[in-house]
């Protein structure tokens, strides 16, 4: 009984009341308070080869894919399929419920959540080639088009958690999309200051940081014709490098053809650099780009973040929201680039 | 000859361009690329018993302490020491050196960094007495005020590490203290917050939400005269419980000796009601006060947030800083309650 009126009860969107923050109360994903007791942290479900569900997701009652592509062969090389344990539940008839509770506001947290998986079971993103990089990039934009337009959807973010520190539960190399109804405190943060920044210099701030690093050079590990891989000069992390469009850019899903090949082909080098220099680290990675809530953001310049995962982030940061990274970025970038 | 060029460079507090928020690019704490490659993420420092260097710090070369209290017996009950490995250093002959690099901006990330030592090599604050617990926020206020009028200090950053994977390197129960030149993101996200809601409805937020709360219990897991602990709506992680003193005070420092003790009880039962509840998880905890810039802070209200890390960080978090719960604040509250 207890488990059906949890089933029917959707994930919940709550508002900081004094930062405007949100957070997800996720349901489908909830548990009993026993078992948090009993198990400790949340598990990461380690990957037994023989059952990996997602080299055979037909075969583990999975809902069917939601895009598929083939090569050659025949067979399947990448796949999407709506994530079993969605952080956003479909809407399901009619409306967004807004409520109030006192003081505070909530809404149902409805949107999509779906899982983008390569095919090759033991190889990551760095050791993929270009063209495969490069249809991971594809399917990327194939899903941010298709859902972009849904009702109540205002933001698609698109990461990827690569190994367990990373808080990859799953180790078949995939990477995530959420659609969902609101623009998230980083994205706003970003939005915000660019838009400030134009007012001020006239100019989009990420080509003002493009421009000094192409000059300089001293923080840049990889360029081709239209993307640059560099650590950024206020690194959260140790070895944190962004993948950014040379040209000014706001809307990721107007990359052309020749362009998603050669983004995909800086973020496997970049990606691959880590992973060779850096001994296969854990890391996530993820990709910001301008809300598609209807409005013009001619002042943003979408862009690929990879955050290593060389150290824990604890009181400090989760406190200020100060990070404290432990190698210089240009150190970094000098020993990524000669990797 | 690198070694000693690396330790006359001060630590770096730089600052991000587009949102303006700061990190820090620590050198006490610097390593070589090949140091990362090595051992891969930071090491944890387990604790071998027999040489804790917070049971003994004099015999470790640590400096001498800053503050040492004493038991009836003679023995100390509680020290606090600089950090050997500061995130921010303290400041030399001087002014703090702003600079700029193009377009960028960052200064000396000059600062106090202190531990806090509570005797007991075993015993975590959850398994104090609440006159141990006391002393604990006895020590934070001391220090507190000892730094707070320091020149280039403008805020005081008071947290605590419990477990490993909540970042603890040293398994003796300690909490940190960094006394430093900015405000933090997040403390001023919620500065704003709070005059933005004291504009609208001429009231502090904080106030409204213990004023709900304390009508309606179902998220309060304790409370005495001048304290009340309970789970906050949009809590950002299972289990997260907030302590927060029920009149209007924006000032940790101005606490009275006789709400220390409330207070230093309320922080006690909290956690071992964590603790016991949940088996030991590892947890970080931290206080947000006004800042101590001499700019006055009416609408502000001090508190404590304690967040139990029951999941990991990963993508999805780290890209849009909306964070997943897996367990309704409420249910968790009454779990809490229970306990």
């Amino acid at each position: 009984m207890e488990k059906e009126t949890k089933k029917q009860k959707n994930s919940e969107l709550r508002q900081d009341i004094v930062t405007g923050d949100w957070v997800v109360i996720s349901t489908a994903r909830a548990k009993r308070p026993k078992e948090f007791a009993e198990h400790g942290r949340e598990p990461v479900i380690e990957d037994p080869d023989k059952v990996c569900i997602f080299c055979h997701p037909e075969e583990t009652g999975q809902e069917k894919d939601v895009l598929i592509y083939q090569n050659a062969d025949g067979d399947w090389s990448l796949r999407v399929i709506p994530n079993k344990f969605p952080a956003f539940s479909r809407p399901v008839g009619g409306l967004m419920k807004h409520k109030e509770e006192g003081p505070y506001f909530h809404m149902d947290a409805i949107g999509y959540h779906e899982i983008i998986i390569t095919h090759d079971h033991k190889k990551s993103l760095a050791q993929l080639d270009k063209y495969r990089a490069a249809e991971v990039v594809d399917a990327y934009q194939d899903r941010y088009i298709d859902l972009m337009n849904k009702k109540s959807v205002n933001y698609i973010e698109i990461f990827h958690n690569h190994g367990k520190e990373a808080g990859a539960s799953v180790g078949h190399p995939h990477s995530q999309l959420v659609a969902i109804p609101v623009i998230s405190p980083y994205i706003k943060g970003e939005l915000d200051g660019a838009e400030e920044y134009h007012k001020m210099n006239k100019a989009c701030v990420y080509c003002a940081m493009l421009e000094w690093e192409l000059e300089h050079k001293k923080r840049i590990i990889f360029e081709n014709d239209s993307f640059v891989a560099f650590c950024p000069f206020s690194s959260r992390a140790a070895f944190e490098v962004w993948v950014m469009p040379k040209k000014h850019k706001p809307y990721f899903e107007r990359t052309s053809v020749d362009d998603k090949v050669l983004a995909g082909e800086t973020l496997q080098v970049a990606l691959s650099k880590i992973f060779k220099g850096l001994n296969d680290p854990p890391y996530n990675f993820y990709m910001h780009t301008a809300p598609c809530d209807g409005k013009d953001y001619p002042h943003y310049h979408w862009h690929i973040e990879i955050l290593p995962r060389m150290s824990t982030w604890a009181g400090l940061e989760y406190s200020t929201g100060i990070e404290i990274s432990t190698i210089e970025p240009e150190e970094a970038a000098k020993f990524l680039r000669e990797n």
